[in-house]
């Protein structure tokens, strides 16, 4: 095991080795096995935004084998997905890939300003489908946040003592905050420490913005002058609040964009200390051909000294 | 075992050999045996519309025995209906056709815009009464989903571990959605998408309609110009949105209407690539004999290359 | 066994040998013994609606013991009581007359118009006790409606599960419907259909008016011309959605009124094929000589052929 | 359903449902379907004799593929095999033939003269993997016989409860018999009786022989005199020990010998009312040409009328 | 995958997909991934032999991250020891190298003919530590036997549940046998088949000899003229016994012997069809330099086409 793979397990060293086998296990798979960098493919939106706004563009992805294979082919991290599209594909991809299960899900037909996710498996699921890691979705900001706080809590708690990863995606949404301020910088790093807090070992947030949602947070980013006018100054922020960079945490793109947009974006994310990236929709929404070459230059990105 | 039923059985390769049976149980029985084609006969109606409104039309409809004879001289794949009815002939018919034991309910007594069913039978019910699969109803765009999803995981978990299939009853309703949104293309394709990533191995759904109901879906079928101008063209899209038609679908007739309507309905969906259809009240509504010849029609379409 | 005993037990054929024998033994005790017909004695007035509504009338009612000694004196088939009266006469009168153990009860201090019975005993207790069945009480049309569904489901199963007899008391009253539609003939049709699918050996429901409280059922019973002009009628037609008769229903008298009234009230419900009575206030609130009396008269009439 | 099955199933009818719609599956696959009668393969010999003698004689039989497939192509009604055997081929020929997992097994490595099988799977496990049935072998005679018979209580309850079948095979053997009385008619009818006290559904027992191992059992023999002189009048008299009957008892061949010998024997079994055969060695060790033709002589005797 | 993974892991198809994906893990780590051929190295002798015996060859051995990193060094594809060892380093090692935990042990401090072996760890203790396996000894022949079986019934479904995968060290011993007869060609086969029948993934036997232990046994090798001359002739005897092939048999060394000893008879299992072999004191106790370079020429064996 090289120093920094090391270096990383080390601030995990209170969970049981079983919890580290299977981070370690995330770390060291696909092209960027042993860097300490980390691109996951995250397939759960055909339950978050419905199948059509989700695979419409490149319609192979209808089919949950479609993700599974790219994750593979693109040399990846990992695979992400709720448990039906688990289902079919666990026997067949069994140990070619990580695979994380979305234990919890949100979907649009009753939307509401502060959602809250249903639990939709177990962690007896996760053991039973050969996965490495549950995950879950948190809306911080959300009126429910004692309900899904407590249901991480609890489950959380079973998946570490069978010696499964946690990974949070910790996503500020709710009446408790202002359209914008669902990616202030200040609302990122804030759900950042909470995903922590929380015990997860590997942890998703949106690139911040540099607005800032709080008051009396304003205040001491001001005072302190803490430099959040560039993404990567703000990324470096966010590193900083979870736990001085000692978890991993990973970025999202959010909607498909232009592929120069992300890679900038991914350019300003790395150089800001982030540990990787989870792309969704700005991969599986390309054609495969496309999709490989992007995740292609995504990786380079991650690989460069 | 031929071709096709060895490639259905494939997309559920997860599950344990106990489920694969009872799928292929159902596969296999009545006159579609072995076509992959799927008819249904459920008799939840008494408990979800009353009584009178549903048995009425055709008084032997009052007793439960009267069904299931009719989906067994049909040459039906199963039926399904809630504790009591099945209570009533379990024991006589044992065997005869794949029981579906629906253990949640509805009714009108108490309704309202966000529907929520009650849990009325439970795994160890199907068990000792001898049926191959549970049956749900989910309310997508209910403000009670969070219930629902979770009654279904915990129920659907303890389900598959005894060997038993999963059906789930996908029916976008409740505050979240218009009256005409319970049956628009992307709703019923959301819907059976849910009902998938829940983990059910059998989906029912009402065929879709051609309006759209979500802003931010109605762009993306404009943009990717999703054909549903046809009802064989939205089912086709609805299978799509069922991991790329590896899920059995079935598609319910609604609300009794003319023949003629409901077989070229019939066709339509099956032109569509649906795997069959559920046929409550358009066959038990109908005298007897009219049922049976109703229902052998409705097979030759099925049964046709 | 008479042949028409063998068929009532027929109709519950997929329960265990243990349900059939405390289903028979209310079916062959007292005068009824043997005849298919069944009157049996209720008092948890004292909690449902308080001692002194209840008692004051005849005051020795307020001694549990009064009232199993009529019951059994007057030859009835079976009589049903909460705990704490169950608790009082259970060994002294050990095997004299089959007692059925209320579990749920409601009382007025916190009276709402969406009542939800509290569970206050249990299917061990009724082991406990010699109990042949446990009773409940559900208001189908309360906002409650799942909480009680389900707690039926959960009790009913271990009840069964040890040889015991379900009873539901099937009494629709909650925003759901107007005070009219407590007793339209619609509403309580509906409410027997549902205790049957919950799983009731035996129901019971209060006499159904003429009133129609379902608009989609009014337009119905109006095509199909179903009669309900008269109590025997609407009688039949309940016991109709009783599985076609297949479920024994009984019918309440409700609140006490003059003898000659409830006598005919009685008539009727016979002539409409009813399997008998529950007479609770109108036996226990009369001096014992004219209860007797009077349950007398209530015997002879399902006596006659 | 014709009136033999449903004769014979009414011998079991305080089963609940789900046991019935098992055993209703053994008695109607293959080509005995309908019948009543039920030839089943039993391959527990690698465990409970060793591999070569068990199948050096037709080598692919070491394979517990060939064994299903034989069992299939024959047209038997089931197939009973031990975990091991069963988990090789659940999944490929799931529905397809009934499958019996053998829950218990003894081998010969630490023989006694009082054997004692060793609990080698349970319930949840022949659910899992979709059989019909449980089966247990038990050793009357042995000084172990209450360990065994109370292995076979808990099991074959928790069986029952779940829907499952129960099968024992009731081989006298241990100390206190002699080697000759393990096959002595007033053992082997003894056998019986106890195997169908201990709720068995399907009993297997050895052809009987004229000998009478119980001093006081002679006596009665003799004193009434029963009719044991031949080898129908012996397995009328084990049928009758059957609850006159109205158990399901086939009898196994043994040890594998000449096929006009089996032959004949079995027609006596079949003149004596068995309801059919288990056959083992004398079907698996002959290569598959010659095993079918066999199979098929057999069949055809108990198609006789 | 290649076919030939593909293949193997087709025999496993009852399996969830979790111990698939533990199965693979093994089967594609170290030198020989993706060969389908294995070797292990065990120590488990310091709890088994006591720990001079064990390690005062090489001292190092006392240490068991020793071991761990041997494995590792060598690239083998697992490793197996108890639940002290496993504990020293599973942290350490987490992810580098397939864990096997030995759940239970025995010693020599009260030693006996009839060995039966202690459960010294348990399931939850494999998921936490990370280990992909639990293994255990059975001692057929001993007249412990029962205890053993069952203990292994019991934990091995535990594990199966939890998606590890189930070893079994089979090693014929006890008052049944002679001590020629641990080893002989029909007793090794014999346990080889008991092992496969309790549900175990990847079995572990010595290399037979020649003798024949069981007289029936002895009848059968004879009439059938059972090649058993060479000991590649024995091993493939042995492979034949685990259902044709289809189990994951390796073979151990036994006591620490001549290195060109140890390498022909090595040559031999694997010309017989073995997938691999189990070293340990072969191993462990020489020198490191001398026990990597001898595991490199084991595992050019085993390259060899």
């Amino acid at each position: 095991m090289n120093s920094r793979i090391k270096e990383i397990l080390s601030w995990y060293d209170s969970e049981n080795p079983g919890v580290i086998r299977n981070l370690y296990s995330i770390l060291m798979h696909g092209r960027l096995a042993g860097t300490g960098k980390v691109v996951v493919l995250p397939v759960d939106q055909g339950f978050e935004h419905g199948p059509a706004r989700s695979f419409a563009p490149n319609p192979p992805g209808y089919d949950p084998i479609y993700h599974v294979k790219l994750a593979i082919d693109a040399g990846l991290n990992a695979h992400a997905a709720p448990l039906g599209s688990i289902q079919s594909m666990a026997r067949e991809y069994a140990g070619q890939i990580p695979l994380i299960l979305k234990v919890n899900s949100h979907d649009l037909l009753n939307d509401s300003p502060d959602p809250v996710p249903s639990v939709t498996s177990c962690v007896e699921d996760a053991l039973k489908l050969g996965c490495v890691a549950v995950g879950f979705t948190i809306y911080p900001g959300s009126i429910n946040f004692k309900k899904m706080y407590e249901e991480v809590r609890e489950m959380a708690h079973e998946a570490r003592r069978n010696g499964l990863v946690v990974v949070i995606w910790s996503y500020p949404r709710g009446s408790g905050l202002s359209k914008e301020g669902e990616t202030a910088v200040d609302v990122v790093a804030y759900a950042v420490q909470i995903a922590a807090q929380l015990g997860a070992h590997l942890i998703k947030v949106k690139p911040p913005t540099e607005h800032i949602e709080l008051e009396e947070a304003r205040k001491v980013y001001e005072k302190y002058k803490i430099p959040v006018g560039t993404l990567s100054e703000r990324v470096r922020h966010v590193m900083q609040s979870a736990f001085d960079g000692k978890r991993i945490v990973i970025f999202s793109g959010g909607p498909a964009k232009g592929r120069e947009e992300v890679i900038e974006e991914i350019r300003q994310i790395k150089k800001g200390g982030a540990f990787g990236s989870i792309i969704g929709r700005n991969s599986f929404q390309r054609p495969r051909e496309e999709a490989l070459d992007f995740l292609d230059e995504v990786i380079k990105i991650y690989l460069e000294k």
